[in-house]
């Protein structure tokens, strides 16, 4: 299965040897490393949180939290999205220790009751009377930016994030015709890896590994098929094909499911497949979407949250069966996460050395030379 | 109950907002920092061990563990509490694995059988007599510096400790009607705390998160009924009222006890909540003693040994039931201890900001104060 | 007991005692020096890997795990032993995640699918075919050293090894005698300690606590019998003899073997105990043989895998029972770890001092100085 394919010839730009090779071993190894990663990327980068359908109502919040950081992000009195630091203004206590729920049309803190309204207003600091220069105006929540597309919320922690169109890079347009918002949940499933969160990306930008670690997957669509974008400044794509006969990737094959609404022809025989900087990864397929948010915790270590999400009308039928399409996800994913685990566990031994890349491991690369100019660039910066 | 009280008026200094704030996140989270704090005050102060009852009859000992420190506090052959690093000096194993137990009058290694006497002496070291230079008098368990006031038995690892009595700064003038030294201990219940030790302190010092989180202590002592003294060098205090009606901190506010004999009517009327710097926090209550031995175990762990004494007279009366007071504050400990490991929580988060103290959270101040004088005298000093 | 013996009189040299004296703490505690010991001893020196009887046939492989390293050490098609770095050229995966097992003739990663002969060479590297410059012949396994001595298998992580005869330093002529290549491996137990891996060998290289801490074992090998030779550069060694009527160490001091074939007579009534630096304790006993080996995985945590070997002659007579010498040192064994972690405990306390060696603790004291060498001379090299 290996042999240089008649139909799926390797047309992409050739790459020297010397010059598309993996990184040394402390960029998944070296703590220090991680830490001035987590400041020149994720603290610095938008990062995909949830889905507004998390938040249906006023007061609705779910919590992020990942190394580092714990963010509440829920739904204002105007019905829209916010975002802040999990910690109050007075002596730092964490303000909501559930992952989700709903607030009274209030924040308050449950050590002394210092009060905030649903924008991070601070109503009402108790015994705060004798201090002299106290102004309440001064210690709202921490805000951290936010922004929606089509039902994707995302968060950005840097004092100026860079506009989320931009980041965006055209992908809105793309997907359009998905419809996103309009797609609900079925599935959650959370995997933690004993791998640098850079692995589970570039396990996720190339199929090379797909006939020899996922037979099902090949079986359903080439390894080879569809193609790549050129890489972006913030995001790493492409598609493949579904194989004849093949409606769309579940452990049969088959849907059951009528395409989402608003999809042209070819992209019902296409699956696509996003990494949005750095940690969405987003799978479209012609009847479902995925979605993984990658969530680093240590140099070594990464939780990943998969949700499936479903069209409302494919959901409303009554013969409505996501089993098929979340158990070949849930199947492929073991296998991915296990591949990740295996390549942490040998690059932190002594005997790894830089190794080249094939010139279809383009978007590997890319990876390997965003995080690097992110790293320099910070460097280079006077601390925010 | 938050707005101002007509009946506790708010009288204590004023501060200002720009000189009385939280200390910075690294005080909670650093482990370098950690250190320091421990070398400038934990290794270099005086701490609270025990209780002379734990030590019955000569031989008899226990063991104080925490972050580096493992030493052996016993009673030596005549009488005297004493207290010796709790490693051999031939090639350093551990003499007492065990928290407490009975020596059959000397301590003697288990691995090549070194042995001394309670006093630390090395009586016998086998296989030395071809050392030349040898002298066993060279070679006496390390000695840790051991005073006792009125049953507490505390240790001190400087090899030059403060005098003990300064240390206590009055307190044993002030304490001396409870006459702590007859109280006999009747439970024990350790803690474990995802919390820096500061923040046990910090949560100890001030009642305003009282009608927060304690309803049931509010009920029996207004949260802003008595006051502090003003801090000392070595320890910072004060005092509540009971309520009309409540006898005592207990579940049902009743006691079924006398009050501890020699206390003055006001004493039987108020609690007293000290802490003397760094570990030991201190309830007098009408009819018994609380203590809280607080042991560092890494930046973001504490172990609490919490201790209920009571007078022998009430013991050994038949209906002597120790439950209501045990429960009441079993049940306030876990609304702290909660409180203090969100506090770590939000503090470890990238959002925290140090923020503004109350008037009234002037014993914390003092706290941070000391705890940023002890370091910087320490980097001053030429290391012990 | 530990009376100066006239049977056995102290008749090796005499030490001063301000130069024999344990070494400071850090180096039972300081993660940093530990890593500077891994790089100047265990990485530098030849390890005990396992035994030749492991590896029946072509492709036969088992791997070698401890801090930092993961080697496979298998039969290649020609029956020579070599030993590969366990890590893909390609991208750095762990090739081999079992401990043991059989190769189909070939190394192939589960990855991509690069396939290595067992000689190491890269047969396949798919889609490589448009990576300018790249050619298989680059891309070895990393190859690691590997020798035999008598059916022991040996490994060096080094580019340029010691010359293997040299390490040995004449121990192969010396032991020829046990025909050790002969023997089989009838049981292995792996032990986790909480203890530096320096602590297990100077446990091992004296006996002065066999009287206190092994009854059993003074009880058949009189602590003070036999003698040491003095240190070599990669050894260190001595005998102990058999007292009358024992016939071999085990629960009941009775062999129910015939000895060794080809042993002196006066072999039969000796073990013989030698450590060769820095992973192998090697007990050679009139029928059979104990091997440990010692894999260093933190500062604080060494794992000791421990064989019992025994001729194949005496294996095969039905009344062959090994039970009483695997329980003897078993439980000898656990006798020896929970010394040495009582000793990493007291050598991790405050109160820790270096102390005094006795002269019959030459070895330690040699083991201590080939560490401060081996760390000296790799500070003044420039690194490999």
């Amino acid at each position: 299965m290996n042999r240089p394919s008649f139909r799926y010839p390797n047309t992409r730009p050739e790459v020297r040897v010397d010059e598309a090779r993996t990184l040394p071993a402390a960029y998944y190894t070296d703590p220090e490393l991680f830490r001035r990663e987590l400041a020149a990327i994720h603290y610095a980068m938008w990062l995909h949180a949830g889905r507004s359908e998390q938040l249906p109502e006023p007061g609705s919040f779910f919590t992020v939290r990942f190394a580092g950081v714990n963010v509440i992000v829920l739904r204002n009195a105007a019905g829209a999205i916010v975002a802040f630091h999990n910690t109050c203004r007075h002596r730092g206590t964490l303000l909501c220790k559930e992952a989700a729920g709903t607030l009274p049309g209030r924040i308050r803190c449950a050590y002394h009751a210092w009060t905030y309204d649903l924008d991070g207003q601070l109503l009402s600091a108790p015994n705060m009377e004798k201090v002299i220069g106290f102004d309440r105006a001064d210690y709202p929540l921490g805000r951290v930016a936010c922004a929606e597309w089509d039902g994707h919320i995302f968060i950005n922690l840097a004092p100026r994030p860079q506009p989320f169109a931009e980041y965006l890079g055209g992908l809105d347009a793309k997907f359009a015709p998905w419809r996103m918002a309009e797609l609900k949940r079925v599935e959650r499933k959370v995997y933690h890896l004993n791998a640098n969160w850079k692995l589970v990306i570039q396990n996720y930008s190339e199929c090379l590994h797909c006939p020899i670690a996922h037979p099902l997957l090949n079986q359903y669509s080439h390894y080879l098929s569809g193609d790549n974008e050129p890489p972006r400044p913030t995001w790493l794509g492409g598609r493949m094909d579904l194989r004849d006969g093949v409606e769309t990737l579940s452990l049969d094959g088959k849907s059951g499911r009528p395409p989402l609404p608003g999809l042209a022809p070819e992209d019902r025989r296409r699956v696509y497949y996003y990494a949005l900087l750095p940690n969405l990864l987003l799978n479209l397929h012609p009847d479902y979407m995925l979605t993984f948010e990658l969530w680093p915790i240590a140099v070594d270590r990464t939780d990943i949250v998969c949700d499936w999400h479903f069209h409302p009308e494919a959901i409303a039928r009554a013969d409505f069966d996501p089993a098929g399409a979340i158990e070949f996800w849930d199947l492929t994913n073991r296998q991915d996460w296990e591949l990740s685990d295996l390549a942490q566990a040998g690059i932190a031994t002594r005997g790894y050395r830089p190794g080249p890349y094939s010139n279809r491991e383009e978007l590997l690369l890319a990876l390997d030379r965003f995080v690097l100019e992110r790293l320099a660039r910070a460097d280079a910066e006077p601390s925010a």
